[in-house]
């Protein structure tokens, strides 16, 4: 017998959702199955190894969606500064939209699990690599050297997830605002 | 009968390096009883509505500690960029002493519990703003104008917390080295 694979997208999509909002040990597989709308039997086919498996497969799930975002901004944006700009515009908008609740759909899984759970640990990593890659080549496309370039990334992403947790805390999307002006001026070439 | 006040602080810092390291809803009170040392009555005697109202004082005696620590470092050092420099340097002294286990000791409370809970959100929010005060007088110190101090002490503190999630992924120091060089840049008054 085999599941539709839609099921599998729609637990992982699910999982997501809920280790965002609600953190990851705070979040059960029952809550998972529910808000997915799969059978439970779809969970245990995909996911053997229970919620540590999902988890790792919600954060290389959130990490391409990322990575993908920032593409698509990339091509629309002519500098880097540009581009990070109008990426902490969009997170303001979600970050409001969900009343403050949301955040980095994997920085709160990772700080309960990482470095402990090493298959998350990996997911996680390679998830912030390949978000820091797409800021470091825009960078470097505006003139700057590659050394610098991979630090002023790795400041952005810092800085943004900061920001999220920032904004959780006060209920307001100034601090994201605030870290795009200040990064705005940092990411500029001169 | 009266329970030794030592109990308090041994039971706070206890739960603060728990849910640092752990995270919240991984944290058991039973395990918080086990390394603080106090006896359980103790901790119901001081903490009546149990784990929430723990990691309340928690995030507060935290906040506490992070703030007299950026104030000792105001005194001695001339510049805010100096003064960041060799936070970020005791940061990832400890960081690599925990095996990169450990991080901001309130964020990962934050992320798991804010801003469903009320009286956490807001230790979380005096924290954080008590520590971005710190910041923007050095700045202002420096010759910023208020506005622009704010912001910047915004984006130091944001880097490092991202930072911290990095370093865990990462288990290495290298994201605190590489934000701080670049806040060290960010924070020259020209």
């Amino acid at each position: 017998m085999s599941t539709p694979p839609r099921h599998h997208g729609a637990i992982v999509r699910a999982a997501a959702a809920l280790f965002r909002r609600n953190g990851f040990a705070a979040t059960g597989i029952n809550e998972i199955v529910e808000v997915s709308g799969a059978p439970k039997g779809s969970l245990y086919h995909y996911f053997p190894d229970g919620k540590n498996q999902i988890a790792e497969a919600a954060i290389r799930f959130a990490g391409a969606g990322l990575v993908a975002t920032m593409e698509k901004l990339e091509q629309e944006h002519d500098t880097a500064a540009s581009m990070v700009r109008a990426y902490c515009k969009l997170l303001a908008g979600w970050m409001a939209k969900s009343g403050f609740r949301d955040g980095c759909p994997i920085s709160t899984t990772l700080l309960e699990a990482a470095p402990q759970s090493v298959a998350l640990t990996e997911a996680g990593r390679e998830a912030f690599a390949g978000w820091c890659a797409v800021i470091a080549r825009a960078l470097v496309r505006d003139g700057f050297g590659k050394a610098e370039a991979r630090r002023l990334a790795t400041l952005t992403v810092s800085a943004i997830e900061g920001a999220l947790i920032l904004a959780r805390v006060e209920a307001s999307a100034a601090p994201i605002d605030d870290v795009a002006k200040s990064l705005v001026g940092a990411l500029q070439f001169k």
